[in-house]
């Protein structure tokens, strides 16, 4: 930000006395910062800067830039312009950038670009979000098995301007049939003669167009790769996904899981992105609906009625017992659901899981219970309630704990997202099993 | 697993046929999967069959497999065999397993290792948990700037194979003094008379060994880089970080957020990793600290006695209040902690997050309200009770709302990190003021 508020007004002071003077100026700059220059520069002048760039940089620069302001942009800049810049984007960013236009827009757009290109456009955007599909790239780097490793770099050195990564190179026989791969590291480390077929390594991890790409990312991950490739399912080979998609999409669903374990419906865009009655309609369904489910609290507290009146006292402590349940739980289910996502629990050790918990949930509920009853000992509410409040805080926080940590395992189970089990739906779920048990520990004490 | 779940039997005989057919057996597997393979051998087999391949291959497995295991199974090697093993290691794998040795083995394993790779330890050692430092890797392949592109691709065929990464090239002028980068790929496309100098770029972005490793993972994402160069005060290149660690703590770091969301000190190991006492430890101090804490709630509804006594139906409804502020203050909360994670929201937009969550928490108030009005109203507990619950839930709703939003913003101004406003935290303390409102209104309601 700093840099691109500093060069502003040089950039404007250069564009209004020579635009091409512009192109040398940015050509030493990262796309990422020219991106910066661009959108905050004033809005009638940042598509006059795109457009006096070279394609394939404005290209670089256009990809750098959040969604709606491509939008923006590229509407202002115009079909023709327009289609000569997203000609040199990566397909990938292409595809991504062409499903956020309106419909007719998209069109006009399609109609005016690369013949090529619209067509891979078009196979691109079929794939639904999340899926590997809508985040590969077709620019895979692939040569024949024939090959030498001479020839194999020569290759590299004719189309390699075009490819999403030269650092893999994709090994295929029998039109497009995936049979190995090579890094450019290999290629470059060994003689031009031996056959590519020597040196490539066959047992080739790779992924389908329809693989969930959070799969895709525990794959790239797992074995410390660059890129994976795409291919169908006659194992032909259809494009890449790169490590730096992936880390996006690493980042992307920590985020979902993060709302949707405060039981906030996953945002689309950035906060400031998000329109504030979208925002509403992100919080208000849960909201409302553990609002409604909460009426069940005020209904269990009728019950106790009888002692209510004996024992008004022990209505004090109520706000303290659910919520060290509720706490309890939303600690197990955060460690749960994090560890399912990672990968480092899975549903087959859910007995496991069960009896620690079960005991650390003893154990935290005995020494929270140690202290409330001390606490209420010594103050002046006597034994009733400080018996109560022991064998209440035991099970609640138990329960709780145990609640928290199987419950994420269940809807993992049930092929549904752990983390929809959110913090809140397992407090309200404690709350009346707080209450419950609370009153029904001291009608057995009163009697 | 499936894999090494399958294959180890056959391992088995052919180690106890032949140990020397074992390493040609895993020659043609990746790392990843020959670690899996050793991970589930019997104790006595593993550091066997880790012995029997080529020290280049074992080290590569060995940075695979878990801190813990790997402690183990370097104890079972013995001092002799697994030097020559660590001696092959990256760098920073090789660092981060040192540290993780006890002092005395430590010492004997170093004295073993070859004089460079003990000097680099102890030099990579020092830095604090969480730098840059900590992650880096000290071969970085670097030529001198006179060098032609032809001689630079000489250089990676030479030492190549002992870099970190081929992929980025950097060139140093004067000693060791960073004056730029170039790729491998921009190397095989250029020829090879051009000299380096002419197609380098001079504007490197770089990271210091002090720097914090998740800005160097928000540089290496925003930049979309495989590496970072690591250079010193003096702008000389130390070592670089590469993305695939990166990613690693760009997970770390969110396991970490939604760990201190959820009132758990982060865990240094994997779930089953981590002992039953030490995951004690990391639960018991915040849920007792919040149980104490808690105690204000007794004393704030202790104020309303006279309230109580007068209208006791009003108790029915509170665990219903209260839970409605937390679970809002939790959304708010979530919200806000991530999107200053991931640089969408910073300190300086207080003000925007301030006006936006309170119009946020008032329109979701409000929803609430209406539902509990109508729903009070068409119930048993008459027009009190209704109006009431409506007055408080506006109010609880939006001092969640705002507080859950901006509590992490404070922290983040103080310098604290904004995952501590845990959702248990802001919950209890939406718990007091709720009490607070709900009665207050009440009793002004009764008069």
């Amino acid at each position: 930000m700093r840099l691109s508020q500093l060069m502003l007004p040089d950039i404007q002071a250069a564009y209004a006395a020579d635009p091409d003077a512009v192109r040398e100026l940015f050509e030493d700059l990262h796309d990422e910062d020219v991106a910066d220059i661009v959108e905050s520069a004033p809005a009638e002048l940042a598509p006059e800067l795109l457009a006096a760039l070279a394609p394939a940089q404005a290209a670089g620069v256009l990809e750098c830039i959040e969604p709606k302001e491509q939008v923006e942009l590229v509407k202002r800049l115009g079909v023709d312009r327009a289609s000569t810049i997203i000609d040199e984007m990566a397909s990938d960013d292409r595809a991504d950038f062409i499903a956020e236009l309106g419909h007719e827009f998209a069109e006009r757009l399609l109609a005016a670009m690369d013949d090529a290109n619209e067509a891979e456009v078009r196979s691109l955007v079929q794939w639904s979000e999340g899926t590997v599909g809508s985040v590969m790239s077709t620019e895979a780097l692939k040569v024949p098995v024939e090959m030498s490793v001479g020839q194999v770099i020569e290759r590299v050195r004719t189309v390699g301007q075009l490819a999403e990564t030269v650092y893999y190179v994709f090994v295929v026989a029998g039109g497009d049939k995936l049979v190995g791969v090579v890094s450019l590291r290999d290629l470059i480390l060994c003689r031009a003669n031996e056959a590519v077929a020597s040196i490539m390594t066959e047992d080739v991890k790779s992924v389908s167009p329809e693989t969930d790409r959070e799969e895709a990312a525990d794959l790239i991950q797992h074995y410390d790769l660059i890129a994976l490739p795409v291919v169908d399912a006659e194992h032909c080979l259809r494009g890449l996904v790169t490590i730096d998609d992936l880390v996006d999409v690493i980042e992307e669903e920590a985020t979902e899981d993060m709302h949707r374990m405060a039981a906030v419906q996953p945002l689309d865009d950035s906060y400031f992105g998000t329109e504030f009655w979208t925002f509403v309609l992100k919080r208000a369904p849960w909201l409302v609906a553990l609002f409604i489910g909460g009426q069940f609290t005020a209904n269990a507290m009728g019950w106790y009625d009888d002692v209510l009146q004996k024992a008004s006292v022990l209505v004090l402590f109520l706000p303290l017992v659910i919520s060290s349940g509720g706490n309890s739980g939303s600690q197990s289910a955060a460690i749960i659901i994090r560890a399912l996502a990672v990968g480092e629990v899975s549903i087959v050790q859910a007995g496991r899981v069960l009896a620690r918990e079960l005991a650390m949930g003893l154990v935290l509920g005995g020494l929270l219970a140690t202290i409330g009853i001390l606490r209420a000992f010594f103050g002046a509410e006597g034994s009733l309630v400080a018996m109560t409040l022991g064998v209440t805080l035991v099970t609640v926080v138990t329960l709780g704990t145990v609640i928290g940590a199987m419950l994420p395992i269940l809807l993992e189970r049930l092929g549904l997202d752990p983390a929809v089990s959110s913090t809140p739906f397992i407090a309200s779920l404690v709350d009346l099993i707080g209450i419950v048990a609370y009153f029904s520990v001291a009608r057995a004490m009163l009697v």
